[in-house]
Order: C-alpha cells, then structure tokens, then sequence
C-alpha cells in the first residue's frame, strides 16, 4: 500500500518495532494557538511513549492531558532510503508514587540533570508509519 | 543563555546557517484538529524554506495558507551532543508562472516522481534553535 506522495504504508507492527529502535523522537503539541515541536529522548514502557522535561518548561505544560504526536523517523544521507512512524495520543504527567517509581527505574536520564523533571507518558492511539524509497514504476 | 530545559538557545544567525547544513526537515501542522508533523526534503531559496509535496496529499490540502512550523534537528547516538532549529510561518503554495520556474531550477526532486507535484514555500518569521551539551553546572 503506498500513500499520495508515494511512500511505502507500514503497518501498526512495523511501527510498533521502529519504536523500539531509536532513542529521540520528537513532541508535537501547541504552544500559544501555533504548532510547536520539541525533540526528546524517550524510552517505551508498556507500550507508552515515556520522556522527561524540566518542571517549569512550556513543553510540560502544553503537554498536560493535551492531544500530542510524537515522531520518530531515520533517513540516510542521500534521502534514498528511510521512514517516519507517528504516534498521536493523550499526554498524562505522571504524579502517582507507585508510577513514578517504575518511571525512574526506566533508562531515561534527563538532558539538565539539575532541575526537577515531570515523567510524561504517552498512549498511543493512532499509529501510522511510511517508508521510503517510493513505489516502483 | 540556557532555556528551562538547560539546552544553549542558539542565536537567530546560528539558526540560518544550521538551515543550510541538511537535506531533511519535518513540517508540523493540524490535520482534522489534530497535531500532524510529516518529514520532507527542503532547499533554502532566498532564505525561504521550499519543499515538494504532491498535489493531492494531506500535506498540500494542509499548508495551504497556513501557519506551519519547520524543524530540522541533528544529534549524535549517544545524545550527548546535538542540535534543533525551528521555523514557524506562513505557507503558500507556488502558483505565479516566474516563481514556479525559479522553483523548478532549484535541486529538490520529489520523493515520487510519477506525480504532479506543489511547491511550497515557508516565509520564516520566527526562527530559534537550542543545542546540547546542556549548561555546565
């Protein structure tokens, strides 16, 4: 199945594999009405998309229970062969004890390591992944 | 100067130049209300950011007229070092026969060559970019 722009249509477990494949991806949410994009590191637990963000960040607050996208993608140099999987779910800051627990035994370590960090998890509910290169002629 | 997540905010001249460095951006924008963010190949043209997408896609219907964001990031394995630039601004689809002809002689090609195809230019009016390491303690 190939897309309007030609690229490859990867299936939920393709996507689901690529997850656990690469270690940045980027949040896509908005920030005062206008899109806004922020790379992160991330880890999968229980099939959630998990990062940290600093406390007092606009990140951390445009992402409070708002409706977000997270990307991945991998392309090499040339642009000849890659792909890109988005995930689109509800972001939750993580304020349970029990939960928070488990999130710090995750291996996820923060970029500032000073500062008071919230663990946001997000659920995937759509899942949708390309591929390059484009349909053969 | 350090952001909230401790990364280095790079200057407005840092960001243009880290716009000439790569091939690969994504485009961020709303698809039905919801955050949609696609990668594209880009070319700078007369410090506008140009990309190609087909002329029936999502991406086409989407941007047209629209405020997008553009962002291009670049960051090693271990995620030690890196950076990201964000643009934000109009988009518009190329319909003048001149601009289209300057398009045409730009070195973007689509990833699909079999069809008809947009050019789309975004006008930045914010640009920011962070890089890592993070700030020494």
């Amino acid at each position: 199945m190939y897309d309007t722009e030609g690229l490859k249509i990867l299936t939920e477990q393709e996507c689901r594999e690529l997850l656990g494949t690469v270690a940045l991806g980027r949040i896509v949410f908005t920030d005062r009405a206008l899109p806004a994009i922020q790379p992160v590191n991330f880890v999968l637990a229980d099939g959630e998309v998990v990062i940290l963000t600093a406390a007092g960040s606009k990140l951390a607050a445009a992402t409070r229970n708002a409706v977000v996208a997270f990307e991945i993608d991998k392309f090499d140099h040339a642009l000849a062969t890659g792909w890109a999987v988005v995930v689109i779910g509800h972001a939750r800051v993580i304020a349970e004890d029990g939960e928070l627990d488990r999130m710090r035994s995750l291996p996820l370590k923060p970029w500032n390591e000073g500062e008071p960090v919230h663990y946001i998890a997000i659920t995937p509910e759509l899942i949708s992944g390309r591929s390059l290169p484009k349909a053969p002629e």
